[in-house]
């Protein structure tokens, strides 16, 4: 704001609304009132974050909010972890059940560590929330029967199968390597993508996110494109996920994944052109 | 942007100034030509980061340049690494000398494989500009002599003075642990925050930034504190520089140094009424 | 402090010797020849990283290899992790057996993208070493069968007394919430710290690398704790842990791992006094 503006200029006026929508965004998203006081901080937060950000329709609200706990828990601030989770379980947004294996996705894709602070804060909040509603906190759901294999043969050929199918790959790699067998194949694409209770889309954004931030060379390439390719993440939704990320990441990390999107949007673009009756539903 | 905005409503109009606002931020500060395209990153980098941020006039362009490059090298983002060494040699507002001392101090802040990254770009792009010039690439200063002390009893006791010194605190750490004393006392504060090349301010401004994106709880709160203690950074420049790392580290990461400033502030005002004679230099 | 050194004073004379020691851990480290350029990083990088912590007894050269490997491949910086990951094969010091469960066992710490670049660097240098020997490179070890149980109902059981040995904790976690339960029970202790091909000593390094470097608050103390309590690392080694911390990922985390070792320590030797027999092995 420049050092001439008055009160009731008309850039006055435009930052008052731009805030005051910050204010009522705030309050949609977040459940709770908006910080009241004049800090820098807060001026980011009401008029950056909310008022630019989460009003923006390109990217719906519940999609956002996946997004952002996984940007909040790797990003390992406690406060901000606390206020997503209660908000994105308060608003009713996300399930307990949805929250429980978002934080077991995020566990693989940023690690356990700020995973476990994560799973910590879910419970704390879930119980707050029954606590100020005055009802029980329901009985947890069992864990077993897992729905995937037990023999290991079948989950690792379940591993590859499913390896290959959300990678929009045509490979799946060597088993004989404890990370990609004992690991990628056996764990994380034999049994923890496919778990019920979370949806693909949604396991897309999170992992987005994920590599997004760690911005590992490959991984943030084979996710970009897959979900892309799937057409599961629309180019629409994925130029408003670098704004998100951009803001709850900072712009670096978001540069990185704009690269990302610039370099496998051609390939993808080709794969739709040659398949023989294109949908059309997809304007990128 | 409302979707019923016509070009020449007031609204594009304030977006058309803000854009060329950031194309103009931009050239200065990168010393090259901004990017033409319409992606939403490109939006984001020149109507958020460079219109909105660079151009606030409370923390100057020279002192942003020393948090930019702490946030690119710990962002791990080569090609904002790359960009931005480039730029903060090009224009000359930062030495060779200073680039290279701040290196050695982000090494110390963020961790050696970081800044060895960091390192090999401050090469290639001083003899990029060199080459772009046409002239020869200046031979380095030579290492020796250090100016601190070389027996190991004055550089613990010198390491101790600064220590105090330099955090503004009336004890320092037990030397007999490797952490404490071969490390902080020892290399740390006997010899790395001592070395000439640069200034106090930069070296406290790095120092921040790496706290506020690394957030280990106590060493962001003894260098925010410290930076204020001292005067050598403003309360307004510690504001701007939370809007800053907003931009370039993300939300949650300036949330959490907010949260460090607010608790810090009351006590350093407090101490700052005790002093015999108030300066009043300081409006926080 | 002495400005006036010339080069044969005794302060020159020993910043050769520490020079020249730099130089000769470096080339034992890494299994090549030192950089020999006088910038500020190599200088840090010869004598602050490599004469004065590689060579400091306290933890051997090996067990530093697996603590540095997950610093380098936390820190996303490729020329670091390459040269690591070719120093630990080709000195021998670390197998490649023991190289790809270090990867597996970084992945569940640290996430799974940035264990795949780490993954892909194993495959490369192992090649590379293999090529410059003129040998080809070994057939892969089969991963199954696996050592664990394949019934789900076996492996959780197995997974809870696993977690409650190697946390030196009387409890084991809820199963019935997808972290815990299809996560760490499952997968994490039921499987991944019981394989065989590394050493429980050498799992314990990398995961104190990984929670030093992440920093979530529960889990440092957790593994801190775990890791002195079963005497698999002394507290002289863990000290010097931290200083290693200090280096390869920077003084705030180190800082914050100190902390975390003075708050675990009273209660790791209070319940060594209590045991009926003190052992007398450890000294702290």
């Amino acid at each position: 704001m420049s050092t001439q503006e008055t009160a009731d200029s008309p850039a006055a006026r435009d930052a008052d609304q731009r805030r005051q929508r910050g204010r009522e965004a705030f309050r949609d998203v977040m459940t709770v009132d908006p910080p009241e006081d004049s800090s820098p901080a807060t001026d980011v937060l009401l008029e950056g974050v909310f008022a630019e950000v989460w009003t923006r329709p390109a990217l719906r609200r519940r999609d956002r909010r996946f997004v952002t706990l996984a940007c909040v828990a790797d990003a390992d601030v406690e406060q901000e972890i606390v206020e997503h989770v209660y908000a994105a379980l308060n608003s009713g947004d996300v399930t307990i059940t949805e929250m429980r294996e978002a934080v077991l996705h995020f566990a693989v894709y940023a690690g356990w560590p700020k995973a476990s602070r994560f799973d910590g804060i879910v419970d704390k909040q879930w119980e707050r929330i029954h606590r100020e509603r005055g009802i029980p906190v329901p009985a947890r759901e069992p864990l077993l029967p897992l729905t995937t294999a037990s023999d290991p043969e079948a989950r690792l050929a379940g591993g590859e199968q499913s390896f290959r199918d959300i990678n929009c790959l045509a490979f799946s790699p060597n088993r004989d390597n404890p990370f990609q067998g004992a690991g990628i194949l056996n764990f994380v694409f034999g049994e923890m993508w496919l778990r019920p209770g979370l949806g693909m889309k949604e396991r897309r954004l999170i992992t987005l996110a994920c590599v997004a931030f760690q911005d590992a060379p490959t991984p943030i390439l084979s996710h970009v494109y897959a979900a892309l390719a799937s057409r599961e993440v629309s180019f629409t939704e994925m130029d408003e996920l670098i704004r998100h990320i951009a803001v709850y990441c900072g712009w670096p990390k978001a540069s990185h994944l704009n690269h990302a999107v610039t370099e496998v949007k051609p390939r993808v673009l080709a794969e739709w052109q040659t398949e023989h009756a294109p949908t059309g539903q997809e304007q990128p």
